[in-house]
Parts: C-alpha cells; structure tokens; sequence
C-alpha cells in the first residue's frame, strides 16, 4: 500500500508558457527544494513597467502552514533564472543557495547591487560533488548554452530522480572546450529518472543548433578587411562569444575597449575569474580611442536589443561623449533581436546604416548562433535521459506543445508530457503521476528602480490614461444652496483640441443640469462620485472614450 | 544648353525607410502625378493610435504655389498602399484616381465606408491602353502579389521614362493563372528607363519567394485529415489564398462561412467582381453552423495579426457567440506576422493550442509564402527594366542597403541606387540625376474612430500618463491674504499605493511652504502655472518620475 504522504509535489510558479521568469517548487512533505529565481520582461502593455517576477504566496503560504525551503539551485547566470532573487529574497527566511561559479558570482553582484546580503554558495562544477539538502541531493551537470558555466541538475528525491533540463545546446566545440557533459548525464541517468524537465525553446527547428566555432573565422575575417573602428554587441554575458572576438582581436594587433555598464560590470567579474585573459596594453578605457586610428580600434558595445538608454542606441544617434561613428566603421550584432524587441532592434540597426556603416547582423551574415538546441538536440537529451514523464519548460506554449510531439514520434505516449499552466501542481509517486492543485499565480509587475511591486489597477488605470487621456473636474458648491457657485473647471489632457473643446462643453453643460435637477447632498464624497459617473457614462454614450475621470467637489 | 526647367522632381512623401504609408510625387514643372495613398500603422509607442498618413505639406504648398495635381494611380488594393484615401482626399482638391479593377472596389469601398464622395476610375487591365494625366501617360502591368490585380506603373514624363515596380514577386504559376507580364515590362523597358522604383523588402533574402502553387495541395492534404472544423486565417484581401482553400472544400465536399467584417466586406466585393465563386448552397452564415457536423465546416477567420478584437481572438478566448473550438479543430494560420506583431500572434497560437485545438504555423508547417520577391526576382526586374537609376522603396533602410547591394553585383555603381530619406526631393534631367531639396516631413497619426488627426504633443501627454501617472493639485486661496485657505487636494492615478501616499504628503507640505514664503499675486492662471512648475520639479528631483501634473487654483 502507498503512504499518501510518500509523494513529491513539482510545482512550476512561472517559466511555463512564456520563456522567461522561470521558478520550479519540488515539494517533498514539509520540504521544499526550489530551482532558479528569474525575472520576466514586460511587453507594450505593461506601461511604465519594466519587470516581471514569480508569484511566490504559494510559498509563504507554505510557510506558515510549517513548511521549510531547504535550500534553492541556480542553473545558469541569465536575468530570466536568477535576475528576481533580489526582489524576491527578502520576501523569504533564509535558506541556502547554490549555483556554479560563474553563475554565482553575477548572482552575487546582483545581490549587491541591490543591497540584498545574502551569499550565494557556490559549488565546484568538475568534481561530482552530490549536494544534500534535507531530503533531496543534487548534482549539478555542465552543458552549453549562450553563458558559460550553465548546468542541468540531476535531483534524488525519496520517491525518484528528476532531470532539471533547463537552458542548453549540445555544442561538441564551444570555445572554451568544455562541451555538455554526456558521460556524466548518461551515468546519472541509468539510476532512473521520474521526469525530465527539459528546455524545448528550440523544438520546431529541425537539426542541430550550428556549433559557435565558425563564428572564431568569422570575425577575424571581417576584422582584417574592416577599413574603420570594429564593433561587436552582444548579449553582455556571452563571455566566449566575447572571448572570440578577443581572439580575433589579438591576431590583428587591435586595441579594444568595453562601452555599457552591463558589460562593463560583467567583464570585472570574468576577468577576476579568469574566464578571459587581455594581454596588458591591449585593453583601453574608452576616453582613450581617440589616441588610435579608427582602424586599430576593436569596441565590445551594450545594447544589442535596441533599448533605448543603452551604449549603442546614444551612439547611433551620435550622442556618445566618446564614440562617434562614420561611414568607415563596422557594427556587428553577434544576436538576434529577443521577440517583441524586432522594431526597435530594426530602427536601430536602420540608424547606424543611415550613417553609413557597415552593418552584419543575422539575416544577412552568420553572425550568432542560438544558446538553444533544436529538435535532434532535445531528443538526444530525452534519449539519454530515458525519463519516464516530461515536462517541456522555458518555452512558449507552442514549443511545449512541440516539444510534445517530439516525445511522440520517439515512442512516448501523449500522456506522458506534462503541459501545465504556471501554478499548476504535479505530483509524483513511486507509481505515476498525475495532475494534482491549481494553485493562483498572479503577474508581478515590479518597478525596476523602486524595486516595488506595482498592483494591477495601477496599470489598468495607466493603459486608461495611454488611451484616452484624463479629464479633471472641479465643482465649486453652493453651501447653502448646494448648486454650482460658477462653472466647473475641466482640464483635459492626452486628447486631441477638437475632442477637449467637446468634452470641457459637454462636462460643463451636464454638470449644470445635474445640480440644478438634482436634490443635493452636502455630502462631498458623495458628490463627488456621482460627478464621475454621469461625466464617465456621458463621455462613454458620446465618444466611446473613457478618460480617467478625477471629479473634484468643493464647498465655498 | 539645358533648360532648368525641363527637370522632374521624384519626391517621396513617405515610405522609404518604414514600408508602409507609400506616396509618391512626380513632378513636372507645375503638374503633379501621384502614385499610392497608403496608411502605416501603429507602433507600442503611439498609444492610443491606430494609424499614420503621409504628411502632404509639400502638395498644400505646391497648391498655393499654382501646381495642379494632374492625377493619382494606385498599384494595389492594400491599405499601406490605398488606406489613407480617405483621410487625404477630403484635404486637397478633386484630381482623377485610377487603379486596376479590384483596387478600384476596394478604395471606392473605403471611400464609402467614411462617406468620401469620390470615384476611383477604373482602367481596364488587359489592354495596352495608355492613360494621359497632363504631360504624364502611364500604362499598368500586371504583377503577382498577395493580392490580385496588382500592378506596376510604367510612366512617362517630358525627361524620360519611370518604372514604379512597387510591391511583387514573380510567381510563375499563381492560382488565377495571371503571371507576371514579363512581355509588357520587357517591351515597354525598350522605350528607356531613367529609374526604376523597386520594391526591396525581399532584398535580404536569398533565390526566389516559393510558388503559391503547393498550398493548394496543402490545404486539401489538411483538410482531409482534418476530425473538426478546418479554419484559415489569412489577410483578407488575400483573394488566391482564399480559393486555394475553397477549392479544397468543394472537393472535399464541405460548407464554407465566413467569419469577420474586413473579410465579409473583401468577399463581397470578389463575389461581386466574379474573382471568387462558390456553388450555391456551398456557403452559409455563422449563425447555421450548428445544423452541421464540425468536420463539415470550413471557416474563414479574419484576425490573423492576433489583433485585440479580431473574430480568431474573440474564438481562441471563447468570447464568439457562434463559433466553439475544441480539440477535434484545425486552425491554419496562412500569413506571417507583420514585424511588431509577434507577441500578439504567438499569444492567439497559445490560446489556440491550449484548447486543444491542432495549430498549423509557418514555422511549422509550409501555411504561408510572402507576397514579395527575394533577390533572384528583384535582380530579375532591374535586368528587364535595365533603369539608368534606382530607387528601392517599400522597405526598411536595411531592406534598401540590401537591395544596393543587389544592384552593386548586378554592374551597378553606388551612385546609381538612391537611399533617400522621405522628402528628399532626387532631380532628374535629360543628362542625370541629384538630389534636390529635402523637404520637412512630419509623423501625421490619426485616430481611427474620428479620422482626425492627432499632434503629436497629445502623444507625448499620453506617453508620460502611461509612465508616471497623473496628478491633480487643487489649491484653494483666500482672495483677501492669498494664502491657502486649506489643506490642498491632491489626487494620484497611476502609481503605486506608496508613492501615491508620499506624493500627496509632499506636495501638500511643498504648497504650504510655498504660499507662505512667497509673496503672492492673485493672478490664478500665474499661480497656477508656479505651482506646476515646483511640484513638477520636486517631485523629479525626489523620484525621477515626471507624472503629468493638473494645477488648478481656486479663489475663495
């Protein structure tokens, strides 16, 4: 007979159905083990908000009930698994974390930054080193992806193992020379895997991810015939994608030099970690390159998503101190645009080829390689694995559901992939699995500077004003009378002349008719919403606008 | 000796460098031709806005200077090609519009839609009859596009002859069995041609832009296997796709309907035109479809962009009255996302998919081709044209770098590609070409509902709502000390409980500061305008937030 209590609960708080913000909850009895802790992006309609993180009440609610986190792993060093830990610790006891070096350290950094104190452990990646963590015991197993230092974590837990596949490629050269551990995943996996949570990102694209190697020729083969300055952005924490223009760099006897303060930042952190090597003389503070000919300067640029405040952005509108750009240079984007960032990657990749450089990006140049492997990749790891249920994460539904059929057409049933929405409870036993509480995850709007969760009517009434403007009215009342001492105020604004001329008429006429049929109330407030609301439904039944209405009733 | 005057000016009011908005001017000493109307659309950054239509300051100017618009032709039945008719037409005065048969419906059909009482004249396509608008003439030819009865325009001018090849590609076997015209372009190329106007969208992309041919074995394939209801959604003025699948239908015996305005409204023109036609008893409203086994049903579905109140969007969030999806569903997206459209189409393919329903994609399956040439076409019509100079149009600036290049391995000198930016007058003579004078050209956004143009100060408004919020200050002044007469009110919209609570907290203290040391005046809108300023500041200097501030000072 099965103890009922004999049961793992994995519980995915977000990273299902949309990339990024990932956070998994493995739950054994009053156990808790949590996997990464990231942020998520916010899209057009997030106005004024830059910031997404995981809902974590389902583990302060776990909290109270006696439950205890004993413990959280970090896979990689990308804001999506690690960038909402300095949001979210505070908001938990404490409990020991673990990542792998680098991985640790930019953890770190963020941690400070942000003035958290709280040390992230960090664990030798090469030995096999089993961590033990209440119940659970975990190894972390080297893979490649787009930063290095990335990990699976193969997880023991009292009723099976469980495979945490997140991020990864199979790429037999990264530059570094440290390829996906293969050896290592396949004798791990012969103990028997419950479930294989797998990054499926890549599971519409048939074959293989292209090896970065290529990319090493590429760029010095572009650099020897470039006739200006050499300018590479990418993303800041792609150090071997760095380390390969470096190369590239050092052959040709070029000088370089790091712009942005994401970059910068993390260049200090691979550098203290050896994780690239500058010959003394080669690198150069950026108020320095005007001592050089342009065609000696290699220049490592921030901003390849086309954000609106970064290095590369003020350079091609020429509003760089240091960095002035003419039709001789080169600009290379060694990425590819993030989705919903096509325009502004576009516009400013238009910005730097109306200044006359030339401009290689990826679909006109072999310029990047994806962190992600596609469908032959995902099935090698399914295939070493041999788990017994999957779960497809970091992806959009649509690539879950290609992930899916993936595991089909290799012999698993429909049944055997889990699609869960975020907060969806899964749980395991020695016998099977199957779907257990929904629980309720919110979208957790933070703003970035403050750090400060924003609710949602907060933005309900932003995408209010963004549309139709605000109207302000004040009413001066009669004392004595209760009628309008004289005619309301209106103040209209994010609306066109012709539409504010109509709405201070109409707001002004209806106001006169509404205290003069009405029986007044000296009570203000109450005033003060039905102002609103006739104003709200006339404006409404007219224009099939609605502006934020902010009545404002005055006794005089 | 060269007359000054015998010069044409080629001026692009818009649609170089963006796509959409084409409008292009040629001009001969006091005529003017017009070629296009087109609308851009919107991007996150317009809030509120739908719409964009090119600035015509030049053609109001060049009125009052005595220039006549002699006539406008319009290529094709697309609204970033015809879409601002009814926006531009009622601003100038009346001039002869011609287009090919269906363009012509559609545009009189705009026209009628906003009550613009003007007739688009129709020139039959098949003949080799040339139109004579003043000193120009002008002849179509037939092109393939996504949309039928596509043109390009050979115009002649007093200093030579022009081929405007706006939006095409060169499908051998399109399915109304209507090819590209080869034999015209070639037999007018003949005559001369000073410059060519090419699309350049496709300038990127290597070969040739695959037949439409094989869809129609797709869709039967599809169709067959199909165990519910067969939905497409394509562009509605796609009329060839639409047949495509028609086609399959009728052979597969099914019922037809369709589902949406835009595409109600095209299939009624086509009906009409006999470019689409279906068997009696074949075709049945939405409302009938219960009477019928879902695997009966092939539905035409417009909202294929994934726009917000779309029928496929109101079907994926089972908000249709009529139509119900569930997992025995097919639903083919037959169209690509529009750049800047990606998060909103993968989030309908999601929601799709999470009912259950089979969603086949572009990057999943071969639903879709574009409707624009890759480089192998676009080199074909520069080599049958043979154009002494060259303007791409109808693309980003990169599309237009491309499509240079292009030009550049096809024996061209730089010199001979014009990358203008929109208002760039390029002056041609008898002897060559120069650029000419660049003309100011403003972003003209547009409300859709009103058709009235918005400045762009009430964006900016907008823009800083949807940041940083609102905040309303009321200010109550005895008339006799001109202090404030009490507490003042201040109201918050749009940022967080915190900061809403420390904003009135300031604001109040920084008012009753400032009507105590300063020296007041009872002029109110001069105090209004003070108070404004040193809350705006304030609040700055203490948040770096700028929410848009109502002043309003009231004697009592």
């Amino acid at each position: 007979m099965i103890n009922s209590a004999n049961q793992l609960s994995l519980i995915p708080l977000s990273g299902v159905g949309d990339v990024t913000r990932n956070m998994y909850v493995y739950q054994y009895q009053n156990q808790i083990l949590l996997v990464d802790c990231g942020l998520g992006f916010a899209d057009e309609t997030m106005l004024g908000i830059d910031l997404l993180i995981p809902d974590i009440s389902y583990l302060q609610n776990a909290i109270k009930q006696g439950k205890k986190i004993v413990g959280m792993l970090i896979t990689h060093g990308h804001e999506d698994h690690m960038g909402a830990l300095p949001f979210i610790l505070p908001q938990l006891p404490d409990f020991p974390i673990y990542a792998t070096p680098l991985t640790a350290e930019l953890a770190n950094g963020k941690l400070q930054d942000f003035g958290v104190a709280k040390k992230v452990e960090i664990v030798p990646l090469e030995s096999d080193h089993e961590l033990h963590l209440g119940v659970f015991s975990a190894q972390f197993i080297r893979v490649t992806h787009s930063v290095v230092d990335t990990s699976h974590i193969f997880i023991r837990t009292p009723i099976g193992n469980f495979y945490h596949g997140s991020d990864f490629k199979i790429d037999p050269n990264p530059y570094d020379g440290k390829p996906t551990d293969k050896a290592k995943i396949m004798r791990l996996a012969k103990m028997g895997v419950v479930c294989l949570l797998s990054d499926c990102l890549g599971a519409e694209k048939k074959g293989t991810t292209p090896s970065e190697q290529p990319l090493t020729d590429f760029f010095y083969e572009e650099m020897k015939k470039a006739q200006g300055k050499f300018i590479v952005t990418t993303y800041s924490s792609n150090i071997n994608r760095l380390n390969q223009v470096l190369t590239a760099a050092q052959k040709l006897g070029k000088r370089i030099s790091f712009v942005g303060r994401s970059l910068i930042n993390t260049m200090d952190v691979a550098k203290e970690m050896k994780l690239v090597n500058i010959p003394k003389g080669m690198e150069i503070r950026i108020d320095q390159i005007k001592q050089y000919k342009s065609n000696q300067l290699v220049l490592f640029v921030a901003g390849s998503q086309g954000q609106e405040n970064s290095a590369l952005t003020r350079i091609a509108n020429n509003e760089h101190r240091d960095v002035k750009l003419s039709g001789l240079d080169t600009v290379v984007f060694s990425s590819d645009p993030i989705p919903g960032n096509e325009i502004s990657v576009n516009t400013l990749i238009d910005s730097l080829l109306r200044l006359g450089c030339n401009v290689l990006y990826s679909s006109i140049a072999p310029t990047h390689v994806s962190g992600h492997g596609s469908s032959d990749e995902l099935i090698e790891l399914m295939q070493m694995v041999k788990p017994k249920k999957m779960l497809p994460i970091g992806g959009n539904f649509k690539h879950m559901v290609a992930y899916r059929k993936l595991a089909e057409a290799n012999g698993y049933r429909k049944e055997d992939v889990f699609l869960p929405n975020d907060g969806q409870e899964i749980v395991f036993t020695q016998n099977g699995a199957r779907l257990g509480q929904q629980f309720n995850v919110r979208k957790v709007y933070v703003d970035e500077l403050s750090g400060e969760e924003v609710e949602s009517y907060v933005l309900r009434d932003r995408q209010r004003l963004s549309q139709d403007g605000v109207v302000a009215i004040i009413a001066e009342i009669e004392g004595e009378t209760g009628r309008l001492a004289q005619k309301p105020t209106v103040i209209v604004r994010g609306l066109s002349d012709t539409d504010t001329d109509t709405i201070i008429k109409v707001t002004q006429s209806e106001l006169q008719r509404m205290f003069v049929k009405k029986a007044t109330t000296n009570n203000l407030l109450y005033l003060r919403k039905q102002v609103g609301k006739t104003i709200e439904e006339r404006l409404f039944r007219k224009y099939r606008k609605r502006p934020l209405i902010l009545p404002i009733v005055i006794e005089v």
